[in-house]
C-alpha cells in the first residue's frame, strides 16, 4: 500500500463523529495528522473503514508505513481482534484488526481508545514512569483506563475501566446505560451543563447571554469560558462537578491505590478550576487519608491526540 | 530453630482477636493448626510476636520449617516488609518481616490477610485458574483483594482493595473511617444486624426471642440461623444486604471486568440466601449486562483458613 | 336546563382521559353515573365543556338539578373560580366555575379532584369523623389532599397537597415536573411497573407471560394481579413501593401529625399488600414513634368515585 | 400572688438551658425580662417549676399579672394541658398548665415553643397578616411551626411541625431520633459545623485559628463570624446548609402552599448569606415554580424572644 522513503508508525483514533490519524514519532510526538468525518452508526461498516483508510493514507503521505495502531471508541475484545460493540459506530462483533491488516498490508494493533490514551499518558504524558495509573476522561460521559503493575488492564471482556457507570447515587438519575445514579450523570460535561441549565433565570450569569436565553444551546465549553471570565454560576458548576469527580476518584483510589490519577477529556480543559475541588473532595473522602500518600490528581498532557499516540506506540511495541 | 525430619511450610493469620497458624501442604490443605489469643492493640509489640512464635512452633511440632507466610490484618507496605498500621494490633511502621525472619531463622513472607486469602482462593479455591479475580469478604465490615492479569495487586501504599470504603450513598451513614455512606455500612454483618434491630418490635420474628428482647444482644450468626429456620424478617435482612452486595459488586465489575467475583467472610456462610439477591442486583445494575459475560459470583471455599493457606503458599513460591 | 320531579345534586370528575358524572345522595352514595371520554389537552376548551355537559345531563335524566360539583384534575385557584392549569386538559387560567354556572343555570362548585376526594373520604369514607386527615392517592403519580382542623386546606395558590413532588432522593430520578428524586418516582403505579421491568429476564415471574415478553406492555394492574396469584417478583414490587410509601407518609405525619392517613388511587387496590409494608416503614421511620399514637394508614373506601362524591357534597354544603 | 397597680401579661420560654420570662405589651413588645438557668433533665420537676416561678415574679415586679403564657421546648398535648415529653426537661405526661395555674393563681396558657413563636411571627413579626405560614427554626436541630388558614396547627398529639425529622437522604446520616437521613442532619447549626470540620486542614480558613486547631471547639457562631469576615470555607458552609434549607422548604411548600416561609433560630443570624442560597434552591426545586407565586423566604424578626411573645399573646387572647 505504501512506498519507500521515510518509515512511519501511524495511530488513528476513531470516535463517534470523526476519525483522526497521525504520524507518531518515537518520542510520542504527533508529526502530521489527517481528519475525516465518521459517517455514523447506521451506515455500512465499509464506509467507516473507507474513512479510516483515507485518513491513514493522507497522514502517511509518501512515507512507508511500518504499522498502524487503531484506537476505537467501543468495546474491543481482550485479544485486540474484534470490536464487540460501539455506541456510535456500526461495528458489532466485527474482526476489525484482521480486516484492516488485510486491506492495508501492514501490521495493525486494535485497542479501546481510553486504554490507548492511558498507555500514552503513562509512556509520554502526565503519568510517565508510574506503574499504577487510573485515567479518567470527562467528556459527554466518563471514560477510563487502567495501568496496573505496569500493564494495561483490559479485563475479561475488554470492558474494564467503565468507571462512568459505577453507581454513586442509589435511586439516582436514569442513565442511557439503563442504570440509575451512574457517576457520569454527576461528573461530566453533561452534568456541568445540566447544573447551569437548572439555575438559568434564577441566578444572574453571563451564560444567559451566551446561550441567547435558550438553555438548549448551552454547551460545556461555554461554561468553561464563562468560568474563566469570573462568572459565579459557572464557577459553582465546576465546584459541583469537581466535587463529584473527587468523590468518584476516592472510590477508585480506595480500590486500586494507584501512583497517580490522570484526568483527561474536554472538561479537563478547565484545569485547576475542576481539579482543585476534586483534590479537596478526594482528601476529605478517601479512606485512611491521614495514613497514606494521597496520589496526585494530574491533568492529562497529551490532549485529544492521546488515543492515537497510544495506539501508534502499542503498534510499534508489538512489532519489536 | 527447627530440626530435621518432616519438612513443612507454615502459614499464620494474625487477626484482631486471635493468631491461627497451620501447616499447609502443596495442595493447599491445612494439616494441623495452633491457636493463640491476640493480646490486643495496647500491648508491647513483643507480646504479639511471642504469640505468633508460640502458634507457629506448636503447629510445626517436630517438623523442619522451610518458611513461614504471615497474613496480617493491617496495611502491609508494597514490598512486603513492614506493617504500616493495623486497627487492632500494636504495629506501626514496623519492619515485621525482618524481625520474624531474624527471630525464627527461616524465610518469612509478609502479606495483607485479604490479599493472602485472594491468592489462596485463586490457587486452590473458588477462583482456581482465573486470571482476574475480585474477592470481597463480608465480616463486621468489608475487606477485599485483587488478582489482576494473574498477579496480586497491592497498590502504591499496599492499600488496594479497600472496597468497603467506596462511597455508595452521598450524605450517608457515618463510618468509623471518618467517611460517609461507605459500602460496608450497607452490606456487612453490621448492616445485617442493624436492619433487624430497626424492625424488632414492629415485625414478628423469632429473633426477638433469640436476643431475649434485647436488641444489643443480636448477632449476625443469629440472623443467619433465623433465616435458615424460615424467619421472614431474617430472610428480608439477607435480601437487603445481598442487594447492596450486588450493587457494590457491579461497581467493581464495571471497573475491573474480572473473570469471577468471590464472596468470603462470616456473612457468606448464608450462601445463596446472600448470593442470589447479589447476583440479581449485579445483573440488573451492571453496565452493558446484555452485551457481556456477567462474571459468576462464587462463595469462597477455603473458609477462615484462606489467609494462612495463601500466606504459606506465597512463602513456598518465593523460595522456589 | 333541567325539569321538575326528583331533585338531585350531581358531582362530576374531569380527569385526563374521562369525565364521570353521578347523582350523589345525601349519604354520599352514587345513584347513577354517566361516562364520556375527555377529548385531550390539544382541543378547544368548548369540546371538554360539551363532554362535561353531556355527562351531567345523562346522569341527571329527568330530575331537577339543584347544583353541580366539579372535581377537576388540575390546579384550581384558592377561590374555586378558575382552573389555572391542568396537565392533561386544555384549560389555562380559565374561569370555569362561572362558565359552567352560566351554561347550566344552576349553582356550580369547582374543586381540585384530590381535595374533593379528601372531603368525601372525611365525610363518608375511610376518615369519617376525623379532624386532621392526609389523603395520598397512588396512580401514575401521587396526588394528595389535606383536611386540617376540620377544614380542607388548599393553600395560597390552590396548590397545597403536591406531596408527589416532595424530594426524597437527592440527585434522584428526573421527574416530569423538572425536579429530581420526587416521591412519586419511587412510590406510584409507574414505580411499581419500573421495578418489575428492571427485573424481567433476571427473576422468574408470571409477568413475563402476562406482558408477552414485552416490558413495554406491562401495566400496574398486571402487577396487582400477579401479586394476588402469589408471584414473588410482584410481591417484592409491592414491598418496595409500599416501603417508599411509608417513608413518605412518615414525612407527612412528622409535619402534620394527623388523625389518620388515607391511601387511595389505583395502586391501592392491592390493599394490605401495599399498606402493610407502608405501615412497617412508617413505624420504623416516624420520629418519636414510641411516644405518640401512630396514625392508622387506611385504604380509601369510596374508590374512583370519591372525587365526584366530594364535589357533589361540597355543592350541597355551599347551597345550605 | 401579684398585687395591684400596672396590669401585665407575661410570657415565659422554658428551654433546655434557660428560662426567659418577659412582660409583653399589646403590640408584642417585650418590656422587661428575667432569666434563670434550667436545672436540667435529671432533677425534680419542682425545681424547674421554682425556676419558672422566680423568673415570672422577677419580670412581673410590682405589677398585677393578668395571665401567663408558657412556651415549652417539648411536646405539649393538643389541649394545651400537659407536657408529654421534653428532651431536655424533666416533665413526662405532666399536667403543667393546671399545676402552674394553681400555684400562681392566674390564668395560664401552655404551648409548644415553636408554635408560640409561630403565633408571634404571624401576629407581630415577619409574617404579620399572613394566613398560611410555615416557620422553620435552625438551631442545633430544626424546629417548626404551622399557621394554616389563620389557625395554629398542632396535630393530634400536639406533635405537628417536626420538620427536622423528615427524611431527605435515604440511608443517610443517623439521627438522635433513631431515624436516618433526617433534614436537620443536613441543614442546622450542627450541619454547618460538621461541614467545616470535615474540611479543616484541607482548605485554608481562619476557622483553623478561631478554634485553635481543635475541631471540637468549633461552633456555629464562629462560622457565622468567619463568613462575615469573608472566609471562603465559611461562605461555602452557608451555601451548602442554605441549599439544603431550600430543598426542605420546597418540600414544605409543595405540601402546604403557604403565603410565606419564616426562618428563625440561631443560624438565621447569618441572614441572606443563609437565605439567598435557600431561595435559589427553592426556586430550582419547587414543583410548578413557573406557574405559581413562589412564597417569600423571610428572616424571623422577633429573635429569641418570639416564643415568650407568642405565649403571652395567646394568654391574652384566651382571656378575651
Amino acid at each position: 500500500m505504501w512506498r519507500v522513503g521515510e518509515q512511519v508508525w501511524i495511530g488513528v483514533d476513531v470516535g463517534g463523529t470523526k476519525v483522526l490519524a497521525g504520524v507518531v514519532d518515537d518520542e510520542g510526538r504527533v508529526r502530521r495528522t489527517a481528519l475525516r468525518r465518521t459517517p455514523g452508526r447506521r451506515v455500512d461498516v465499509r464506509m467507516v473503514e473507507d474513512a479510516l483508510t483515507e485518513a491513514v493514507e493522507e497522514a502517511a503521505g509518501d512515507a512507508e508505513v511500518l504499522g498502524v495502531g487503531v484506537a476505537a471508541a467501543g468495546f474491543v475484545d481482550a485479544d485486540g481482534e474484534r470490536v464487540m460493540f460501539a455506541p456510535h459506530l456500526p461495528w458489532e462483533d466485527s474482526p476489525l484488526r484482521e480486516v484492516l491488516a488485510d486491506r492495508w498490508g501492514v501490521p495493525v494493533v486494535l485497542e479501546n481508545d481510553a486504554t490507548a490514551a492511558t498507555h500514552a499518558e503513562a509512556t509520554y504524558g502526565a503519568a510517565r514512569g508510574a506503574r499504577d495509573v487510573v485515567v479518567v476522561t470527562l467528556g459527554t460521559g466518563i471514560g477510563g483506563g487502567l495501568l496496573l503493575d505496569g500493564c494495561l488492564h483490559r479485563g475479561r471482556n475488554g470492558m474494564a475501566g467503565e468507571f462512568g457507570h459505577m453507581q454513586v447515587v442509589p435511586g439516582g438519575l436514569a442513565c442511557e446505560c439503563g442504570g440509575y445514579g451512574c457517576w457520569e450523570q454527576y461528573s461530566s460535561g453533561s452534568a456541568l451543563v445540566r447544573f447551569v441549565r437548572e439555575r438559568l433565570g434564577i441566578r444572574p450569569t453571563v451564560l444567559e447571554d451566551m446561550c441567547q436565553g435558550n438553555p438548549a444551546l448551552l454547551t460545556g465549553p461555554m461554561v468553561t469560558d464563562a468560568a474563566g471570565d469570573g462568572d459565579l454560576l459557572a464557577h459553582e458548576a465546576f465546584q459541583h462537578v469537581g466535587d463529584w469527580l473527587g468523590v468518584g476518584v476516592a472510590n477508585l483510589v480506595a480500590a486500586f491505590d494507584p501512583d497517580c490519577v490522570v484526568i483527561g477529556g474536554g472538561v479537563s480543559a478547565a484545569g485547576d478550576r475542576l481539579l482543585d475541588p476534586a483534590r479537596t473532595a478526594l482528601e476529605r473522602t478517601l479512606v485512611g487519608a491521614a495514613r497514606r500518600e494521597i496520589p496526585p490528581v494530574l491533568p492529562a498532557t497529551l490532549g485529544p491526540g492521546a488515543g492515537l499516540v497510544g495506539a501508534a506506540d502499542l503498534a510499534r511495541q508489538t512489532r519489536r
